[in-house]
């Protein structure tokens, strides 16, 4: 018996386990400390009513034998994929059906859509990064090149000339920087990949934040994107899915490479190792889609919009240089006085009681800077942000 | 760009999609024949009252802020796995809670299994076959040994000494032959893995349906097993959750090569490609180790197990050898007059209105045999035995 000896390469990430070990400590030496958590990136707003009564009848369905489901399509229900196909016409994307695969969570996709690429393919991987894109290819033992993301280019890394590799992962909006790709940068993306006959794994998780009219929602709203990209979306921050899990992945039928259509081959791969979401589940995603579902999430988007708007404003009358905060649940700032990550999250954590996530723990160049999210509560985001303020640089 | 090569290796199967086929032709021919189908794999009962009634309080918790949960453990909620783990004592099988992975069914990490093992391992895997086994593979490009089941070892494969191979399937009660190994049988196996250095991927699916004391439910009931084998279970067929999604894997703390445990491997692969099963669901699989929801599944199995016993008797009055039909919902049959698997099909379909599965379309050892299966409806399953018995063969 060999091993994957892929596995002995993975570094571990101890970023949120020190973090709660280091607010663990913290809360036994001051046992009456407030502390508040803008942290995580989970959300905290619950369901809302139109899911959970779709969930709820979808429920009482499963318990009768007339209208009972057994196995589903592993690709999803067609209604569900309709329903999909729609929001996307909204946006001016036109879909084919077959081009949508519901999924249990962008996560799993983003990495299981690796097995039908060759080991030997190149990658490129923005720095600071969702961790998952280079495990993942650490795991399947694939080189691995890092994209610069930094303050200069505002966090939003672009091909360059010299540049080389098959498979690029862009998130946009992005985790953990906030940061989010205009038509134009995204255009660039797209013809490099065309040119060098590039797949590009499109993260669009936090594509429901995006307010400004003029920034794409979908890499296919780019020309040419759907001969060179998949897109990964998901129900997660949308409508607080987290613990729901749902998704889709949308992989068009024009996508091809030595006329071999990768639609096929996901299809195939899908339907071997993947039996498909929980009907139950199906049918409360579809409800997000509904009149009532659309109102509802759009209500829970604002809410952690305008925390992201309180965090920004703070930080803008505090001369702090950040990004992200609007058109996206996070914000990324620029540790004050040029402290380390750890160093700021140490400062905060006992002088303001609030607690972030360290930069450097998604890549190198994340060092220096910090993490706040917008999924917090509302009264917890305007005290944490007053205690900020209070603070002396 | 290279794609994954090994997927053009992969055979299509068009088992199903021709039963479908064959049976939409026959249909247009004959529209005012009754057909009955005995072919699916798929549950018709509906989900039992404990689990509905516990899923449709955990969509009112999600509903609810003070109640809602996002992301959870990558491996399942602990509520879940104890009651796997108690399960488990029932059967005299003494796990860690660690040990148990809980997954959106066996299907999913009997494929997603592989990734922890290096390509090279080669591969046994039986003939006739639950065709996942085998594309799983392909796909990564394995070499496959196959292990001839037949009437002459009554379709249980044992190892013989010029065996070799380091990733061993065995599924029992079986997929599609319904043969079930004895304790004595899968100690032969237990030996030869720990002997050969290989590990053993036991598929038990349907251990529910073992009726008979001295037959094992699980391969962890085996001495040394913990140290050479990972075994994959479902609510599927337990509990009617085909289309509602979960099961567990069992990776034991004691199952290492080299000195790296298993168990820790694929932990780090489930947290880096999984984000665990909707907590609803949870809820759901663990109302089934109620009281009241093993009294109402043990109903549910009883209907199956009573449908598997009627084909059964009429097999054996008209003489036909068979495999399964006890402790197992598949009966696994000799087409009579030496007719081939296909021509069996058309036979029946013609003269009995009655579809079953060709046995070739498991593998080569299944040419000349046919599943039926306990999962229709009873009046169904007593004409459909009716019309067979009345045949003249």
């Amino acid at each position: 018996m060999n091993l994957n000896k892929n596995f002995f390469n993975l570094e571990e990430s101890y970023l949120f386990s020190n973090v709660a070990k280091k607010v663990a400590n913290f809360k036994e030496e001051n046992p009456n400390a407030d502390i508040i958590k803008l942290g995580i990136g989970d959300v905290t707003l619950p369901l809302c009513t139109a899911v959970v009564e779709e969930l709820q009848k979808a429920v009482l369905e499963m318990g009768k034998k007339e209208s009972f489901r057994g196995y589903g399509p592993e690709q999803g229900y067609d209604f569900l994929r309709e329903k999909v196909k729609g929001y996307y016409k909204e946006k001016g994307v036109d879909l084919e059906v077959e081009e949508i695969f519901i999924s249990d969570g962008a996560k799993s996709d983003i990495a299981n859509i690796l097995d039908i690429f060759d080991k030997d393919n190149s990658v490129l991987i923005p720095d600071p990064v969702y961790p998952v894109y280079v495990d993942t290819n650490v795991m399947a033992g694939r080189k691995i090149e890092y994209l610069c993301a930094n303050k200069e280019n505002n966090f939003l890394p672009l091909p360059t000339k010299d540049l080389r590799g098959s498979i690029i992962y862009l998130c946009s909006p992005n985790n953990p920087t906030g940061s989010v790709y205009d038509r134009e940068q995204l255009k660039q993306w797209v013809d490099f990949a065309i040119e060098n006959s590039a797949v590009i794994l499109f993260d669009a998780a936090y594509e429901s934040f995006i307010e400004d009219e003029e920034l794409p929602r979908s890499i296919f709203e780019i020309d040419g994107a759907k001969k060179c990209a998949i897109e990964f979306c998901s129900f997660s921050k949308m409508a607080g899915f987290t613990g729901t899990r749902c998704g889709y992945t949308v992989v068009p039928m024009s996508l091809e490479f030595g006329g071999v259509k990768l639609n096929r081959l996901w299809l195939r791969r899908q339907t071997t190792k993947f039996n498909g979401v929980p009907y139950i589940v199906q049918r409360g995603a579809a409800a997000v889609f509904s009149k009532e579902g659309m109102e509802q999430i759009k209500e829970n988007l604002n809410y952690y919009k305008e925390n992201a708007r309180i965090i920004s404003k703070a930080l803008e009358e505090l001369g702090i240089y950040y990004t992200g905060g609007k058109n996206s649940p996070y914000i990324w700032l620029k540790c004050p006085n040029d402290m380390g990550s750890w160093e700021f999250f140490d400062y905060l954590l006992k002088e303001a009681n609030v607690v972030g996530t360290p930069g450097s723990g998604f890549g190198k160049n994340g060092e220096g800077f910090f993490r706040l999210t917008a999924f917090g509560d509302r009264q917890n985001t305007i005290e944490a942000v007053r205690r900020i303020s209070d603070l002396s640089f």
